[in-house]
């Protein structure tokens, strides 16, 4: 059993990124002066020695500092994007990061901190560089006649290579390739649970999760937009691509049980537990870290929060 | 004309409390080695001259840590609370800080981090000591037949000493003398907008927004619980206690011009603000500070928070 700070607390569990890099020898990646990212010393050493190999110009470490940065000439998003793909694609073919084995094919976006982007990134890399990453998380729930809301919950398939068998969204993922969340969110919920866009789009945005987690693949700082999607009685979700196992629809203190038996994937953990903090179900009178929860579901990061366009 | 970042930048706006504290030689307010407030360094210079004078044995000042402490033997809440209260009590006879002119006899906690009370102080003097508040704050809405929601704001008197004229929530306050939110909630909604027990408690708990402000008063790290308050179609809220001048029933666009006009009070922009994220009215495609707005309305402070015991 796990009380729910502990469950946002895994989640968020970078606490102090600044103290996590002075001890374990973490580079940051800058860019235009802007930190955007972390290093393990391992990763810098086998990216090191790529670069050095190929006497490849784009990269500039500084172990002094501990920073990996761009060289002059390097000064635009296509030019250290180019530098960056061809630089894994080699590391890819020299197995130099066992993750670019799980190739995504998709390029995150790393936020400059005014309305550009800085570099994109191949995905399977996105967890070395330790960039922010950016997500969407919906809460799809039903609303009885009486007012009695239920959570639609997706279990994992036991086949995924993360967290097989948990408890997740009824549909999330990640925002790659410039998406926009609003079409992010609709394109999961058809490709997750079988939900037509025309029944996605009554979801509503409803704020953001923010964390810094740390797992197996790396360090994760991570921005979720959280919408909540209010379903039809009669509408059921169905797996359709081969990630979901089944689908549960759970009333909120069946969820809350199943948080605290640890059914949950940290994040969506995170997720349904802000979804019950904003429809008050959860309130400092049942639930007494009310205010350190809600501290770790709204963790400040240090790298550059996008400006959109409009 | 203010964006809606400025706006909660506004109210957020100790954006770093240890450069301030190093630029203007604040002391820390510490108690059982933790950190618990803030105070100018005239604020000290004025309470070290009462204090020498009265050879008052509970407080201690460490001028190279720049800290204001407890002494040995006054190690639990009646103890400290007590001495704090002589003192003040002296300071306000002899008019040493402007600030206890404005006595409420209504005692703010300072937590202590684990389940208990550091030390119970004034809360006219809560902005000298720079200690965590706590409020309330009510976002009172309508919803149509068709879904649309309006919102509730108050006017705040012209003849109020903060802020005169400024739009308000429907009911706000702060949490003093051990009260919970809820009933803090209850209360506020009766006195300040003539809203009925029963009535006022068909509101919902829905988070919290969180900031370190400062004013003419003094600082102000600030955990306001927010609710949401859906009322009747019929129901129109009065002035009651003399602090509200009137009040206004807005669409949500109106809200957001107005809020950018500067018309409300700043934490209460962010509070509405919030509303505006939660009910998915405000989106990244609307708004393109939208992540840095959440950031600000969400700041986490270094002070203990509270442990609700149940």
């Amino acid at each position: 059993m796990s009380t729910l700070l502990e469950l946002v607390s895994k989640c968020n569990c970078v606490a102090d990124i600044e103290l996590l890099a002075e001890r374990e020898g973490l580079y940051e990646f800058v860019v235009n002066g802007r930190l955007v990212g972390h290093l393990s010393a391992s990763d810098i050493s086998a990216l090191r020695g790529v670069v050095n190999a190929q006497a490849h110009p784009a990269f500039k470490f500084d172990d002094v500092q501990r920073t990996l940065s761009f060289s002059e000439g390097f000064d635009d998003c296509a030019s250290r994007s180019a530098a960056v793909a061809e630089l894994l694609g080699q590391m890819r073919s020299g197995k130099t990061w066992a993750s670019l084995s799980k190739w995504r094919n998709e390029l995150y976006p790393v936020y400059d901190g005014t309305a550009g982007i800085a570099v994109m990134i191949e995905r399977a890399a996105s967890y070395n560089f330790g960039i922010r990453t950016f997500g969407v998380h919906i809460n799809g729930f039903t609303r009885s006649t009486t007012g009695e809301l239920r959570m639609w919950v997706g279990r994992r398939s036991p086949h995924k290579p993360t967290w097989p068998g948990y408890l997740d969204q009824i549909a999330a993922g990640g925002i790659g390739d410039g998406m926009g969340a609003w079409e992010c969110m609709v394109k999961e919920c058809g490709e997750e649970a079988g939900i037509p866009p025309e029944l996605a789009r009554r979801g509503r945005f409803a704020g953001t999760i923010q964390y810094f987690t740390r797992s197996e693949l790396g360090l994760q700082p991570e921005t979720q937009f959280v919408f909540d999607l209010e379903l039809p009685d009669d509408f059921v979700p169905a797996p359709t691509d081969g990630e979901v196992d089944s689908f549960l629809h759970m009333t909120l203190d069946e969820a809350v049980d199943r948080l605290k038996q640890g059914e949950f994937k940290p994040n969506c953990a995170a997720c349904v537990i802000d979804f019950l903090i904003r429809r008050g179900f959860l309130t400092p009178d049942t639930e007494p870290e009310y205010l350190s929860i809600l501290d770790n579901l709204h963790r400040p990061l240090p790298h550059p929060a996008p400006r959109y366009n409009n």
